[in-house]
């Protein structure tokens, strides 16, 4: 038996998440039923993040077990791209130590949501952005976004729905840049993230952005652990997982008790 | 009577093309009939460009008649987006002068074909690059790809369904980039394209990145006027109409005799 490790791609436009439901078409569903295809196995997947309905991915990482040694790494590769939906796709397939746990093995995610900042709606991107039509203050926002940085109990930005023991988490690196055409983009890089936190950071830089919230209130609706105070939960389409960082440019985890969030 | 211009984007995915063809959705036909919606006028719109099925635009130009003067510019942007399927928008709506051509009144046009050079096929950006597997030289592109600058006959570079009188045309810029992800971006400026045109050039430098055709030939491939010297006509989602260009940055047309062609 072996383990399999999986660099995965995918438009979550069409899904109701990573996670598999009755009813609901899923990525983990896609996944393992490309697998049992693939292997005539009854396959479980495990991913590095629980990705929402309707969020991205261009760097989730997925490892599972099979008993099918005559089938090489690239013969996954190649195999399941042939049988994934053109939505999902896998970028690399290669063996991981016995028993790899993608979310275990994580120290930090990196994340990218993409404003669309216009007078009129985007046609091409509309999948991938979310339509801000009042002005946004990159100045403001960047400002803002810099309180947020190191360590802090992010209460005030976690949903409700959130199952974590606690939302004390450290942002190594947070960014607001203008991208290409009329994209504002957030990237955000953490140790963990509680359910929903970087679209409640999204929504929350948002108000900054159109003079809502003033950048310096950001550090006081950290401190008042209150979800009111923070912004809107910002739709998922501006969300992707752009990278599950494992290796030594962050940090090793302190412990093994905290799970890593869905986000 | 007033002559409206609309500045137009589009995923051209989903639609058989610009030109409205019996039993086949075009943007020609969405837009007519979210202007009789709004209007209740039979109009015809009129493209810059005739885009080919698939094909996409972030910088169409549109123009229309309406007797309608009591809905104001903002009306019609509004009402417009408000009408059109999300894979259409509208980015700006303003009044031209009576009787405005946009074909007439193009001096050029700038094109975008983007490539996806990776091992696996792409997800996220699936439905607006060509995957090409093989790895694409880029030094070796932007050598054979100034080859092209300047007056030419491209009878080599344009389909058999051209109806053209002839394919004499100008390349004022030619440019091989890469660009985010696995992206590699040619970018091309001219005073009017052939049918196909791009697409062909496209696929002659896809054949050049792969080593197939070498940068030198080029020059004698646009000699030879031959079309089957030439590469295959690139696959149409790579293609976007960025912008079409009326202003002095380029010439004047020469003579209204000459139509600029779809591509």
């Amino acid at each position: 038996m072996r383990t399999l490790r999986l660099l995965l791609e995918y438009d979550g436009s069409e899904y109701a998440g990573w996670q598999v439901q009755e009813g609901a078409r899923t990525i983990q569903g896609e996944i393992e039923s490309a697998l049992f295809t693939l292997t005539q196995e009854r396959i479980r997947a495990r991913a590095a993040s629980r990705t929402d309905a309707g969020v991205h991915a261009r760097g989730q990482i997925v490892a599972f077990e099979t008993n099918r040694d005559q089938i090489p790494e690239i013969g996954f590769q190649r195999g399941l791209n042939a049988l994934l939906p053109p939505s999902i796709a896998v970028r690399q397939a290669s063996v991981a130590a016995d028993g790899y746990q993608p979310r275990r093995s994580s120290r930090g995610k990196r994340y990218r949501y993409s404003y669309w900042n216009a007078v009129e709606r985007p046609a091409i991107d509309r999948k991938f952005v979310w339509f801000v039509r009042q002005r946004l203050d990159l100045e403001s926002m960047k400002m803002a976004s810099r309180a947020l940085l190191g360590t802090h109990d992010f209460q005030a930005f976690r949903s409700a729905a959130c199952t974590s023991k606690h939302a004390i988490r450290t942002m190594y690196a947070i960014d607001v840049s203008s991208g290409e055409h009329a994209r504002i983009l957030l990237d955000v890089t953490g140790n963990a993230f509680c359910r929903n936190m970087v679209r409640i950071i999204a929504g929350t830089l948002r108000d900054v952005g159109i003079g809502k919230i003033d950048p310096g209130e950001i550090t006081s609706i950290i401190a008042s652990r209150d979800r009111k105070r923070a912004g809107m939960t910002a739709p998922p389409q501006g969300l992707c997982l752009e990278e599950v960082i494992e290796d030594d440019r962050l940090p090793p985890r302190p412990d093994k008790s905290e799970d890593p969030e869905r986000e």
